[in-house]
């Protein structure tokens, strides 16, 4: 469990300084570097240092994704579609993608979503109800980090299934135990391990992963202000992720 | 899944009557009855029927105790003390049994706690984290079904750890993710299976298991309300598990 | 594990006769029937019968295959393709196709086999360390039931690999403990069990699986005699499965 | 998989000298060397060095002992013996050790074992079909390193079972998969990974194991060649492990 390492996890840009700077020192760098082979895509693999693992590990593999399952993944950031690129990897039969802002959800279908919903305009839970036959999706992510949206997982979950959260939440929520302690259900939180970058990184050597699908803005290092403005205008600029080059 | 069987389930007791009667009808007999070999000690066996496999699968299997592995207990009523015999199978170093009644926990010392917490007489979250050397338990299980216990099993989780709820809730909980978001814990719900009966009634036949240690007192049916009193008086009377026998 | 069901297990055609009559009674019906939804694809649903599951769990399931994994199938005829086909439920990133028929091997390209050698033509060890850049693969699957096909998954199997046998053999194999009791291997045999019946189901109705391209040929009921006959001579015939139907 | 780190792995006194000198350098010290807490007996923790995880990831962990389980030990030798002292983490109901030196099983007897076969004066196919009902065993742990031992596990492994070899051999053996191919079966080979210190010293920390129990001779540096005579004639001077020291 890296991100538990008693003396390292977390580090860059939390317990010291981060990335941005002419050299950095990378603590335990023998445990967290990657070569990268000749002619690797080195865009593709900017996705792999955090977006990619954060969704896989977090939203995925803790939901436990199955052949046939059904899953909803709430919240279409670059991190809920990057759980939709990986949840693929396990052939899921439904992926219900739930946000509120129209673009991302139009992208979401474009990367395999097979049901999209946008939650102002709908009732989330009764859409995902009729979509599962009243029974309630096997895997319930969330992408967000806000209350009303784990809290809607607690409602979506069948009975059996997981709640794999991965929102960076600021507040407490409100746990149904009242209806939840008979239902079998697992809910999962986690820090990023990064133990799976290997896995993916053959995934996107093979194919299977396309992960430039998530860069939607290029700019040059002294373009950088305009950079973060954009991205700090996600929605209105329609940005997902942005690359910063020479 | 036998507990969520569409037609199946929780029947008894629950959407049809219960068992007090001179006949019973059980519903889907078949994946449900055991045969009982020549021999065996049959009100050992009385206590396989419920109350020791929802101590091993809700508690002990969900909370995925190890060898070497240090685990806590909220609750020391018969269902805790189903989790303290059973979780023995897997050999954790450490296993702290925390309730609010003396006579209960010395029960629990003598069935094998490695420390005991009286939660009114000492701060169970304090002594814990002493025990644990600051690290929290690998596994919290929670027996009680009230907020203030569930609560306490998030506070005291190791990074990485699991939370097993037991308890039957009335009420909702406050789910602390502001601090949770990061730690990689699992929280498991469960209403028992009865999957692993085959599995116990090897360990009792072969003396790793002696459930007849829960067992406190014995009444005739035509005293049957005398043990109705007696189980409705289980701190006072000092009781655990009753057998009625003709 | 329903394949080992003391009173029950592989009883049609095998302790008792077989399905070809009028009228057929299954033995513990209770445990092996599925209903067929309204408008589901009869053809398809008879690969779930046997083929799909007997692929997917003793050669996918028990090779473990995930995302990423390079993977080799020893044998194209009907078991070794519908391994080709729900292997890739798992995404590995490299599947090996290995056979003597140009045929199937062609059938197999279009299944999804990445590479596929003719061990006739090539010798199939040199082929597979090349394509692995000498580390063997993650996944040796047994399709065919002889010991020299048993004996070269034996060489082409990567430390910590898996090999997952399906054929039925009727002779001893040699095991090679010489070499690989230091290798951190798996070997795994299996009758199906056809436990992932329903998990299959679900694929086929999503459209993730589609078994009606193991079909190659229709026969009316009434020509019963030349099915077996282009059956018998699948190879001449390039035939793969059958469907008898009025 | 740290036995088959490219560069790592099993190196002292394989692919470089051993530790018989004054000083020793430990490649990858950073991944492999534990500090021993003071207090801790430091003659029980030389045990942890190699004999107790090779018998607890080999042959317990591979073999994937269970509460209730019947397991059978193949080799009373030191690791057989480590098998033995590990597996009973698990809670079998059933262990069965055979060897052909009545001493090894004399002291299997007082280490746990429920069922000691001599298989010079008995036959050890016979036995274990007894004491099992004719089901054979969940598991068979191969702890000596030849042909017939590891063909004996063949016949007595249960459908469903598993054959977890330690032994290291040093010819091939037959694997009868004319009658194993439909009995699902899992084989495992496998050179100790350490992976599980952490988790056994934990164990010896609390008592719940006593690695002492396999030291039987203590010699002072001096008395080496009588040390190695002694280990040399194992059977004749009744030696398990023997301790050399200042």
């Amino acid at each position: 469990m890296y991100s538990h390492c008693e003396k390292g996890g977390w580090i860059l840009g939390n317990t010291i300084d981060g990335c941005q700077a002419e050299y950095v020192r990378i603590p335990f760098a023998d445990n967290s570097l990657y070569p990268i082979p000749e002619g690797a895509d080195e865009e593709a693999l900017v996705m792999l240092s955090d977006i990619l693992p954060t969704g896989f590990e977090c939203g995925v593999l803790n939901g436990q994704v199955k052949p046939g399952d059904t899953i909803a993944i709430i919240g279409a950031g670059p991190i809920g579609l990057a759980v939709l690129l990986t949840s693929q990897f396990y052939s899921p039969s439904v992926i219900i993608v739930i946000d509120q802002d129209d673009n991302r959800l139009a992208v979401a279908k474009t990367f395999g979503a097979t049901h999209i919903i946008n939650s102002i305009v709908e009732n989330a839970f009764d859409k995902v109800m009729k979509i599962t036959g009243d029974k309630g999706v096997d895997a319930a992510i969330e992408a967000v980090g806000i209350a009303s949206t784990f809290e809607l997982c607690e409602t979506i979950v069948a009975a059996g299934g997981h709640i794999a959260n991965i929102g960076v939440h600021g507040k407490s929520v409100t746990l149904h135990m009242e209806s939840l302690w008979s239902r079998n259900i697992t809910i999962t939180t986690r820090l990023v391990d990064t133990v799976t970058t290997p896995m993916l990184f053959k995934t996107v050597q093979s194919k299977k992963l396309d992960p430039k699908k998530l860069i939607t803005h290029h700019f040059r290092l002294d373009q950088i202000v305009e950079a973060y403005e954009t991205f700090g205008n996600a929605a209105q600029e329609k940005a997902l992720k942005v690359i910063l080059s020479n």
